[in-house]
C-alpha cells in the first residue's frame, strides 16, 4: 500500500459528521501508527448547506456520491447513509468494483447483502470492514476474527439494542408505560424520532445476530428468519411482576449451533437480576461468547451514539492502513459454510404467561386443565385479583416446553371467553 | 510468508503441553483461514519422561532448547517455561536475532525485558507476541492495540490476578480464613503449590499493569514502582464487616493518567456489592477500560488456566501467520513515550481503617483526635466491643485524604498502647 491515502465519507448525519471530525483530528496520530497520510478528498451527503456540529470543507462536497470517483482518486470509502439498499448498495457496490476499500456501520446493508459484497470485495482484493455495524464501540467482530479465532464457538448471545435495553431500563426505574418512555428516548436522541418501529420490533438486533452468526461459525450470512419478537408488547405490569420475582426483561439476541444447526433469534428474556446480563442496563450492549478452549467471555460497551461507533470505524481504518487481513468474515467466502436452520419448534424454555380473566369461579382450573393437557407443568403461580373491575392477574412460570407445544396450547386457551386478552409469553433464560 | 511455517514450542508444562494439542488438533483449521500449513518440528522441556496430560512426539525432543536452532529451521517459537530471566530470556532473545517470530504467555519476561526484546524484535523485523501474557483468554492488548487503537485511553483498571480473586471471593462464601482459602485454591490448581507468594502480594497483577500500561499510554514498560499492595493481610473480619457495609474487597490494578503522569497500582479495594466490578467473582479477570470516544469498555473472561492462555497463544499465532502488525507494542519502539511518574503521596481516596483497640475510656477520642490534626475527616464509624476480651473493633470509614496524610497519621497512631496492632487500611474505590 502506498503512503497517501485519499478518503471519501458518504453519509454526514450524525455518524458521518463525527467520523469526518475525527479523522481531521486524529491525522498526525494515524500516522505514528500506520505510516499513512490520509488524506480527506470528498464528502456527501444529501444537503451541502444543512446545521452540523462540525464545519465541512465544501470545496470537496458531492452531492450525488457516485460523481466521486469521476473526479477523485479514492482509496478507501466511508458509507455511513444506513440504508439497507438503494444509494448505500450502489455506492459501496461501486466502491468495490473499483477496488475501493469499504469501511461502513451500515447492519442493514451488511445483513442484507453482506454474501454478496464479500464476494464482490473478495474478487477485487479489497477490503470490507463493518466492525461498527454490531454493538458499537466494541470490538465483537474483530475479536471473534482475530482474538479468539480458533475457538470453536457454540453460541453468542448478548443485549445488542440500546434503544430496547433503555426503555426496558427506564420503564422499571420511572414506573412509566411504554409510550411514556419511548417519548423520552425519542427526546434523548436514543430512539429515532420519526419511526423507531426496526429498533423496538427486534429487527435491528436480528441484522447484529446475522452478521454475529456468519463470523462466529463461519457461515454464510443467513436468510432464514428464525424468531424475531420485540419489545412493543412488553407492559408496565410485566415488568413490576418480574421485578416481584427478582428478575429482569431484556431483550436477547441470540445465535447458537443447536445439532450442528444455526438457531438465530431475537425476543425478550427474564433474567436474574443477580446475573450479569441482568445488570446491563441503560443504553449499555454487552456481547457473551461461549467457546473452546477459552470459556465464557464477556465485552461489554456503549452500543450506540457517534463517538462509539467512530472508534470502530477507525479501528477498520487502521487495520486496511497497517495492510491487515482481508476477508470480511475471517475466511473466504468459498470457505464459509451453510448451516442448516434449527427448528424453532423445538425451542425449549421455561415461561411466563400473564393472563387477564375474569375473577369468577373455575376460570383458574380452565387454565390449568389446558397447560396440563398439553404437558405444561406449573413450576410457580401468582394470582392477583382486581375487584374493582371483576378481574384478576394469573401469572404462571412454567417448567421447560416447546415452542410448538407453547403456541398449540396458547392458540387453545385465547378463545376462552374468560379470558380477556391474549396472554403475555415471555421465555426465561436458562 | 512462506507456506509452510516451522513451529517450536520450549516449555512443556501445563500451558505448553495444551498448547501443543491445540496444534496439533487445529493444524486443518489454521490452515483453513490462513492459508498456512504448520508444522512442529521442535520441542523442549526439562524433563523428556516426565508423566504429561497429551503425548509428546519424543524424536523432536531437546533438553536444552538452544540446540533447537542447531538443527532446525524454526519460522516461530513458543516460549511458555515462564522465569523473567534465565533460560526464558535466553531463548527469545536467540530466536529474534535469528529472525524467529516469538510468542509468549511470560509476563514476568515482558513486564521486566519488554523494552529490550521489543527493539531487538523491530531491529530483526519479527513478530513479538504476548497477549496470553495479561488477563489469559480475554483479548485485550489486542483490542487496545486494534480494535480501540485511536481511543484517547485515560484508564485502565481491574481484576488482573485470579489466584487473589478466587481467595478473596471464597473466604467471603465460606467464612474461613485467609490461610484455609489459600489451601484450597493450591488444592484446585489456582494458588502454586509451592510459593503463591507472586500472586498474592500483588506482584504478578503489577507486572500486567505494566504491560497494560505501556499498549494504553503508548509507553515504554515503566521501571517504577509505584504502589503495590497485596491480599495477604486482608483477614476473614475485613470481608465480613465489608459485607455489612454492602461492599466487597477486590484486588485491583490500575494504570492511569493523572495530570499526564503514569500512575500504576496494584492494591485491594473496597468496592460496591452493586457495582460490576464487585461482581467479578472467583478466577475471573476483568478489564474496565476508559477512553474517549469508545467510552467505557468491559472485558471480562477466564484470567488463567490452559485453555484461556492458549486461545490468546493460538490468536497470535494466526496474527502472524497472516502477516499482521509488526509492533510489539503497537507503534515503533522509538515513537513509545517515557512518561514521568505520578507522585503516590498525591494519590487520594477514601479509606477504610480497621483498630484493634483495649475497652478503656479514651481511646476512641485519642484515634479520632489523631485523624483530626491530619484534617482525615470520618464519615462513619462502627465500634465493636468484645467484652469478654476487653477489646474492641473501631472501623472508620474516612473522607478523602491523600497517601502521605494517611500513612502520617497512622504512623504516629500506631504507637498508641491502646492500639493493639497495625491498623488495617483499605482503599475505597471512588
Amino acid at each position: 500500500m502506498k503512503n497517501f491515502i485519499n478518503i471519501a465519507v458518504v453519509g454526514l448525519g450524525q455518524v458521518g459528521i463525527y467520523l469526518l471530525n475525527e479523522l481531521n483530528t486524529k491525522k498526525k496520530d494515524i500516522e505514528i501508527k500506520t505510516g499513512k497520510k490520509i488524506n480527506i478528498v470528498a464528502i456527501s451527503a444529501k444537503s451541502k448547506n444543512k446545521k452540523r456540529q462540525f464545519k465541512i470543507n465544501k470545496k470537496i462536497f458531492y452531492k450525488n456520491p457516485l460523481e466521486i470517483f469521476k473526479h477523485k482518486k479514492v482509496d478507501i470509502l466511508f458509507e455511513s447513509i444506513g440504508l439497507s439498499d438503494g444509494i448505500s448498495k450502489k455506492i459501496v457496490e461501486t466502491a468495490l468494483k473499483k477496488k475501493v476499500h469499504v469501511i461502513t456501520p451500515n447492519k442493514a446493508l451488511i445483513s442484507k447483502h453482506g454474501n454478496y459484497l464479500t464476494k464482490l470485495a473478495e474478487k477485487n482484493k479489497v477490503n470490507l470492514e463493518f466492525e461498527a455495524s454490531v454493538a458499537g464501540g466494541i470490538p465483537i467482530l474483530r475479536s471473534i476474527k482475530e482474538g479468539l479465532i480458533t475457538n470453536k464457538i457454540s453460541k453468542v448471545y448478548g443485549i445488542l439494542n440500546g434503544t430496547s435495553n433503555y426503555i426496558l431500563s427506564e420503564m422499571e426505574n420511572s414506573s412509566e408505560g411504554f409510550s411514556e418512555v419511548l417519548k423520552k428516548a425519542q427526546k434523548l436522541g436514543y430512539a429515532e424520532p420519526g419511526n423507531p418501529k426496526l429498533d423496538l420490533n427486534g429487527f435491528d438486533a436480528f441484522a447484529k445476530v446475522r452478521i454475529l452468526s456468519a463470523l462466529a461459525f463461519n457461515n454464510k450470512i443467513s436468510k432464514h428468519k428464525c424468531l424475531m419478537e420485540g419489545i412493543e408488547k412488553i407492559e408496565l405490569k410485566d415488568i413490576k411482576i418480574a421485578d416481584q420475582l427478582n428478575l429482569r426483561i431484556k431483550l436477547l439476541g441470540i445465535s447458537e449451533l443447536k445439532n450442528n444447526q444455526l438457531f438465530e433469534a431475537v425476543h425478550p428474556c427474564l433474567v436474574s437480576k443477580k446475573s450479569y446480563i441482568g445488570n446491563v442496563n441503560g443504553v449499555m450492549n454487552a456481547v457473551i461468547l461461549e467457546g473452546k478452549p477459552v470459556g465464557q467471555s464477556i465485552l461489554q460497551g456503549e452500543g450506540a451514539g457517534p463517538g462509539p461507533t467512530s472508534s470502530s470505524l477507525l479501528s477498520d481504518l487502521l487495520s486496511i492502513l497497517r495492510g491487515n487481513i482481508k476477508k470480511p468474515f475471517g475466511v473466504s467466502f468459498s470457505k464459509l459454510k451453510s448451516l442448516k436452520h434449527y427448528n424453532v419448534n423445538n425451542y425449549v424454555n421455561s415461561l411466563y404467561i400473564r393472563f387477564e380473566v375474569k375473577d369468577k369461579p373455575g376460570v383458574l382450573s380452565q387454565i390449568t386443565n389446558r397447560l396440563a393437557k398439553y404437558k405444561i407443568s406449573v413450576k410457580r403461580l401468582i394470582q392477583t385479583p382486581d375487584k374493582k373491575n371483576n378481574k384478576a392477574t394469573i401469572v404462571i412460570i412454567t417448567h421447560k416446553t416447546s415452542e410448538i407445544n407453547c403456541n398449540t396450547c396458547i392458540s387453545k386457551i385465547k378463545d376462552n371467553q374468560n379470558i380477556l386478552k391474549s396472554p403475555i409469553v415471555i421465555r426465561l433464560l436458562d
